[in-house]
């Protein structure tokens, strides 16, 4: 390969790099490169992850200092070319079905282009025209699919100055942060001489209203953004109260009931603020979605912000055969939805929405350069400081796919996620342990022989037989510990091959519980996995699966055999 | 106008729009056309925003609920175009010289366009990999180039996955979050039975070290992102404690000892912690660096973590010439800095960098399904979830422009401040209120005479002249309280005008002081900014300022000749 050209930078040369009217030929040629080398990068076969190992990528991207001299676009675009692309994530392969980073519709990368071009900064209308009434407009749009007020209401409220309906943030994580600062500040208001925790700090806060502490409720499927926002707002992640889940993985409302009554049973001098009441709208790992309708008559009931992590699921709400079971939702004080997953918008952008449009106003702030007090400056509202211009994204996108798409893409994640589950059983050695509700699966492999002999102990385990009970129970955490060790070889044996890739996880949550389950996660949300794709994934498991089970065989079988 | 084309939804039409390998024909021919567009866009003669007013607008972007049928593509770019594209903000026009927010170099647009198509997301190396590289890389160069710590200790952490040397966020206000995040644990650690503020919350982490108290110092041209952070980190807005500044904006070294001594001198049961001290480099309104080594010394005797905000000025650091002014950085604790500032990307992303690699542990986390305990995944150590690959455009800008190309960049915005400060100063019907060391220059409107007759009651007020002290100092005050008026209609007028644009601020810090003085704001980093552009800008001002004094004269006269 030729060397890269330093070239002898100048002002006139520098000039020309930026947008100008006068200079568009370039611009345009490279653009038309790019949009082959873009093209090329789909096209090619190959492995998911690329061959290229850590300890090699390491060497490849091992410069300690920032370069001297200027260098030729073309060079850095070819560099970019074969040391970026070629060694990146094919995320949107059909093969690659293992996170909720998936394909993306090409326009995408168009409207990137747009949003580059504009390089309009959201936090200010000095900053950012059109743009802030797009946002606005999303924001009412995703507030209405949710809550789903009158339509006075959004007539007053869609581009009212005074409130906001919700912010655009930069994904899940602030989105859940932003509702939770909401409730904290809710949960401790000013009153008398005390100006609110926002002013005066966490302890003031519970000092004044003589709380021992302040607490956050979700179940342990709550995803792990809430226990960082725990220790961001100061709220400390041991007061996150993680609720066991059922069987499904929906928060077990019973189990709630009794650990909000021990709290509020604690002595009066020492009480405990419930700051808010989280539900899951689409667990990470499963995929299922909470009663809403319960956690919200309980939340009214303690007086906490109720609040629904929907970054996962929320996009459901476009296709009325999904509502049902989002039931409650829409009596939520807010709810965090994100785009870049099932809005299949490129990563990454979220949204919060709150039911009142005065909430975000506990959080307002101003300054006096930007975001002037009377300003109709979105930045007045967000934790962020500078945007981008992402909310184009959905925009564009519930306009070009429509409800009626979303509905087509939804119900082939869901086909595909059905398919999945049946060639799984029908192979025999695989174990299905959740029951999807929103395109996740969980499953593991194990021998036939392996289940069968499993389920003979579960039957003497709820047997009445009590001498073979504790023995039945013993062997079976041995055994899931022993099958625990081969899905994590499988897993990585998995990566090594690198035409299929699903993730993995542990769950608590499984038949087996309260032991730990190391399971393989399942993502179905890319139109391009078909049947066929789905088949040979599975074909590629069982036959690496056999694989590893040979070294696993004699110690099951001492397992299996050993007396007690 | 043709109205848009509702289209009949099926999987294999939304199959079509997601990236796959036989269906490339569509994103060239698409991706073509918006080139076009774009290179149009800049080519457009006319206001820099729009003339459409806000109500217009408003009715623009009125659709209260969710698209129900889809639309082609070519629609909704071309309602993109006439709806978005053509009232949005011209950032990058050469007389747009109000904000941060500037000219990029088209290559920009080039790389979304290549961050877009790979989606790749940063929290995982299972969802990033080249990308991951990329971002330790540009983490490294900018550690390197702030900290200058040995080629070894580049070399032992680069990629060494146990420790990160920095992360990327979204921007400024993540950045010093994250930093103030780490300060605060640094405050208060694990010891004994106590687990650290990040388990325990504020409150329990004050009692347990016997403090009545955790406060932030810094300057009062602190960026209102430190209160946000305040408030979110439960500090509370109220322990932001705010220094004055010496006549350049600088934080008074001499009031911040006085001011800790008070702190210190309060009772021993009741003490205040303190934090952090934040230095800033690049004040946003006037673009100042504080002394960086005298608040690095004061830090390190009162035990708190120093911050330097230089999301403004940081990339000054890339020129040699700019060294000087930021002496004591490469001391600091941490330091944020902007890439869609001085390193003229878009909007947004910033940096955030520790000297020590072992800080960003004490915020680390990690969850069962992504950043695993024992993963390299970057998402281990950031605030944020899911982030984009942001950073290939610093990363191939710090390529393609090299560090002499910013030398020459900052040059030219040097010689821009110091041409419109000249001639500004040479029109006399302007007062530059700064002197600027970061191309921030803030001045106002204020006709020759009135000028010369405050100079002479500044004088008086100066004098010994006991009996006309008062007189002369009130009537100061009156004057600038009517400039103040004359300049936020000024502002005003010329955002009707919309031909130029520059922003505007209220100041203490001028030689009025206590006194707010209304101040115009330029921000001169255009490279496309020339004298001619900046000669038109001010005569335009001057215009327009003569016109409103019209209506102020008559009220100058009273004030100037009434007695007392």
């Amino acid at each position: 390969m030729e060397s890269p050209k330093r070239i002898k930078s100048t002002l006139t040369y520098l000039k020309k790099l930026f947008i100008m009217p006068d200079s568009p030929d370039k611009f345009v040629e490279f653009g038309h490169e790019l949009l082959e080398l873009i093209h090329d990068f789909f096209q090619e076969k190959g492995g998911i992850h690329s061959s290229a190992t850590l300890p090699e990528l390491s060497k490849i991207f091992d410069q300690t200092s920032i370069p001297d001299s200027p260098l030729l676009i073309k060079d850095v675009l070819s560099e970019v070319r074969s040391k970026v692309i070629n060694h990146s994530v094919k995320v949107g392969n059909p093969y690659y079905i293992g996170h909720m980073t998936s394909a993306i519709p090409y326009f995408n990368i168009l409207l990137e282009m747009i949003i580059a071009a504009l390089n309009q900064n959201q936090v200010k209308i000095e900053t950012a025209k059109a743009s802030s009434f797009v946002e606005r407009e999303l924001v009412a749009w995703l507030h209405s699919l949710i809550f789903n007020r009158k339509e006075s209401y959004y007539r007053k409220n869609i581009h009212n100055p005074r409130v906001a309906l919700g912010n655009v943030t930069s994904g899940g994580t602030l989105s859940n942060m932003t509702a939770l600062m909401v409730a904290r500040e809710k949960a401790f208001p000013p009153s008398g001489d005390f100006p609110g925790l926002r002013i005066a700090g966490t302890d003031k806060a519970l000092q004044h209203y003589g709380y021992k502490r302040g607490v956050v409720i979700v179940s342990t499927r709550g995803h792990y953004s809430i226990t960082k926002a725990a220790n961001l707002l100061g709220i400390g992640e041991s007061n996150v109260i993680n609720i066991p889940v059922d069987s499904n993985n929906h928060i077990d409302i019973k189990k709630l009931r009794i650990r909000i009554n021990a709290i509020q049973r604690e002595l009066r001098n020492r009480k405990t603020k419930i700051i808010a009441i989280i539900g899951i709208a689409g667990t990470t790992e499963t995929g299922n979605v909470d009663n809403l309708e319960a956690l919200r008559d309980i939340s009214s009931e303690v007086g906490a912000h109720f609040h629904v992590d929907a970054c996962w699921g929320g996009p459901a709400l476009l296709v009325d055969e999904y509502r049902s079971i989002f039931k409650g939702i829409e009596k939520a004080d807010s709810v965090s939805i994100d785009a870049h997953k099932l809005l299949y918008c490129p990563i990454s952008m979220g949204l919060v929405l709150f039911r009142s449009e005065k909430d975000l106003n506990l959080i307002r702030h101003t300054s006096r350069y930007v975001i002037r007090r009377n300003s109709v400056d979105t930045g007045r509202f967000t934790v962020e400081g500078s945007r981008p211009f992402a909310c184009l994204k959905p925009w564009a996108s519930l306009k070009i796919i429509g409800r009626k798409g979303y509905g087509l893409l939804f119900r082939h994640a869901r086909e595909s996620t059905d398919y999945l589950r049946s060639i799984l059983d029908r192979c025999g050695n695989f174990e299905t342990l959740n029951i999807p509700e929103l395109f996740i699966l969980n499953y593991r492999f194990i021998p036939e022989a392996v289940q069968e002999q499993l389920s003979v102990w579960r039957n003497i385990a709820l047997s009445k037989k009590r001498n073979n009970i504790e023995t039945a129970k013993r062997k079976i955490r041995k055994v899931n510990r022993l099958i625990n060790g081969l899905n994590v070889k499988l897993h990585r044996e998995l990566r090594r091959d690198d035409t299929t890739f699903v993730s993995r996880t542990t769950l608590e949550s499984t038949r087996y519980r309260p032991q730990n389950i190391v399971v393989l996660r399942a993502v179905l949300i890319n139109p391009l996995t078909d049947e066929k794709v789905l088949d040979e994934i599975v074909e590629t498991q069982n036959r690496i699966g056999h694989q590893i089970w040979m070294e696993f065989e004699s110690s099951y079988k001492k397992i299996r055999d050993e007396s007690y």
